[in-house]
């Protein structure tokens, strides 16, 4: 008799944005009459840019043609992608990366859900709190969690480490030492960041306590401060102690076209063991590539045309967040985030709850957010707002929660 | 410490078709002159369907306006693609399977590795030998599978079935009893099917047993025969026992285009767990959905001219197929497949090994072709060439073959 793998049955049900859905639809149904303002979402909504449709659609040619008809792509990525990658995303930062370092996937949530393949289950993960679920809810699905507290919202081998306005949303080095790191700069759902030297220490942290590094740098391209890093590689010693996940899903609108890459270094060894060749073999045995169309609108952000228009969805969605940012500040609410992230962190008022938060913004103002409390125990009191609606809808967010 | 997932140390080299690839540059290094034809391959060389070619280009249109532009997918799905598979790939053939039954994918490779994540490592797996090796190694990857006897080729903990000349390449119920059934029809690589009449006694064997079947019909397009079965669903019971994977990749040529899908009915169960629940939990975690383009695509298919279009081009290569599985009868070899697959698997002659008979056909006749002890030890002895190539250059490969 098969036996299915227990640890799915641990995981408690995804309710977040289910329950959102349910509150928004029940209030709209009892006031058809007001119009609802969207500021929950993580998903893009520019179009994307001309440059990526115009390669998508040479791409397509090239696949109607027997000539230039593409059949399996390479199982780690076309050249042309990852030497694009190599140099516009790392060396033109000072860091030397060599193209196979560089894996080509579809998408962050996969990389970083998979990766966990290639360690043993006996691991003890350490993630922010609060934190981007899929971290936390793959390695219960692993089975490397323990048991699961719903008072305290916490796994009982998991270490969480608050990241709230106490610690300005930064992290501090555990007190037990973790196997494997999850960091996430500039972080979902905080917004926040953290300097250079900052993450030196976490760099420095793990050589020497022998731990991985899973470094989610997703949103790198809203950062617009100088000294903050856009790849943990910018640290000295990173290779031999980090992996590094990124997206064209935020920068370049991809959510719903799909792309991504890893960075697993060859310094990166377990005794004689490089990490490269296990997530290689990982890569080569359970993934067939990422589509060639898309890896080819995927190398058209790096064009000189390409990294203008890029360049601008991501302003546009800054403009909204200053917005945000500055419109939550001015109606006396303390907040985060959105210098150098699309999301805005802030503390609810009166010491409401997060949800108590969501149902007074949803029935006085029409606003739907998103409560901070889904996203980890120290979430709680906390609220995200993104940056990912419209400018108009944006600003008349703002208006209404100033006359609150 | 981090500890890596030792089970990745186990997997033996995956030396085969990088064997042949330095045995051909080899060959052609020294004999510059001579036309090397590779009928090895197992990818397609066809270009898109010009319906697929055309709602590519539609479909990228619209992620460049506004109010078309897509983000994230639905995790299992659009409904569109979704539909198109229940009416045309299932209710046609008058089975009942229900759109949140259908998981579409980026491809066949994928999910028939990831599908092991919702098992239990204590679960003993059954494969037919020859195989498609990812089946073996991504339980070897889970740790599965026991330790590895170079000599024998196989695994101490996995059941072997073999498919040979003396069983018509037809697996036999197995002595021990497995958990999990990989079973692919018809057949990569040896292209052999088996009539509905003997699934069903797979099916009756798995729900009698309590094991579960991944049921494989990559290749259920290139079916001639009416009494072969094109999804397993058309044997009763099939869906409390059984999980079918379907692939884009050699009906429609998307093998480097991505797209796939798997059936899991909510029949089936372990306990009060559906597997179906299980799945769903998986996609949406460590899945963000296939691209909007390629479900759009895909979903051409599925419309009276695709349907023509793909099916031309099936015809295209199950002529290569038929010159092939003649040719080499003519020749005086034994030969199966061919008939509902685009594979044709051959007996060596004088009882040559597999990659004896690769060097002589290479060296002989300028002919690649895939050694089958490549796919497992009852592999030996026998030899695999595909009907992928151009039907010229299959002509001629035939005519070389006859005056060896």
């Amino acid at each position: 008799m098969y036996k299915i793998n227990e640890n799915y049955l641990k995981l408690p049900g995804s309710y977040l944005f289910s329950t959102i859905g349910k509150k928004v639809a029940e209030f709209t149904a009892a006031n058809p009459d007001k119009k609802i303002i969207r500021l929950g979402i993580g998903d893009v909504t520019l179009p994307l840019a001309p440059v990526v449709v115009d390669r998508l659609h040479t791409a397509v040619d090239e696949m109607g043609v027997k000539d230039t008809f593409k059949g399996y792509a390479p199982d780690l990525g076309y050249d042309f992608l990852r030497e694009a990658i190599a140099l516009h995303d790392f060396k033109a930062r000072g860091v030397d990366i060599s193209i196979d370092e560089i894996f080509i996937s579809d998408g962050a949530k996969s990389d970083s859900g998979n990766i966990g393949d290639i360690f043993d289950v006996d691991n003890k993960i350490a993630v922010c709190d609060p934190v981007y679920p899929v971290y936390v809810d793959t390695n219960v699905m692993a089975g490397r969690t323990g048991e699961y507290n719903a008072d305290l919202g916490k796994w009982s081998k998991v270490i969480y480490m608050p990241c709230t306005a106490e610690n300005n949303f930064a992290p501090e080095l555990p007190k037990e030492t973790p196997d494997i790191i999850y960091l996430c700069f500039p972080n979902n759902p905080t917004g926040s960041t953290i300097k250079k030297a900052e993450l030196q220490k976490w760099v420095d942290y793990a050589l020497k306590s022998g731990a991985v590094i899973i470094y989610d740098a997703a949103y790198e391209a809203y950062i617009t401060e100088d000294d903050v890093p856009h790849s943990i590689y910018e640290c000295d010693g990173a290779k031999a102690c980090a992996i590094e996940i990124r997206s064209f899903s935020k920068n370049a609108g991809f959510t719903g076209t799909r792309l991504g890459f890893t960075v697993v270094p060859k310094e990166l060894k377990s005794g004689d063991i490089m990490l490269n060749s296990l997530w290689a073999r990982r890569h080569g045995t359970k993934f067939n590539g990422a589509p060639y169309i898309i890896q080819a609108a995927g190398s058209a952000i790096y064009t000189e045309e390409g990294k203008k228009q890029t360049k601008d969805m991501v302003a546009y969605y800054m403009q909204n967040a200053k917005i945000i940012r500055e419109g939550l500040t001015d109606a006396g609410y303390l907040v985060s985030g959105g210098v150098n992230a699309p999301y805005i962190w802030l503390k609810t008022p009166d010491k409401m709850t997060s949800w108590e938060f969501f149902d007074y913004l949803l029935n006085e103002v029409n606003i739907v957010g998103t409560p901070g409390s889904g996203f980890g125990p120290s979430g709680e009191g906390y609220f995200r707002l993104t940056a990912f609606g419209t400018y108009e809808n944006t600003l008349e967010a703002m208006d209404r929660i100033k006359k609150l």
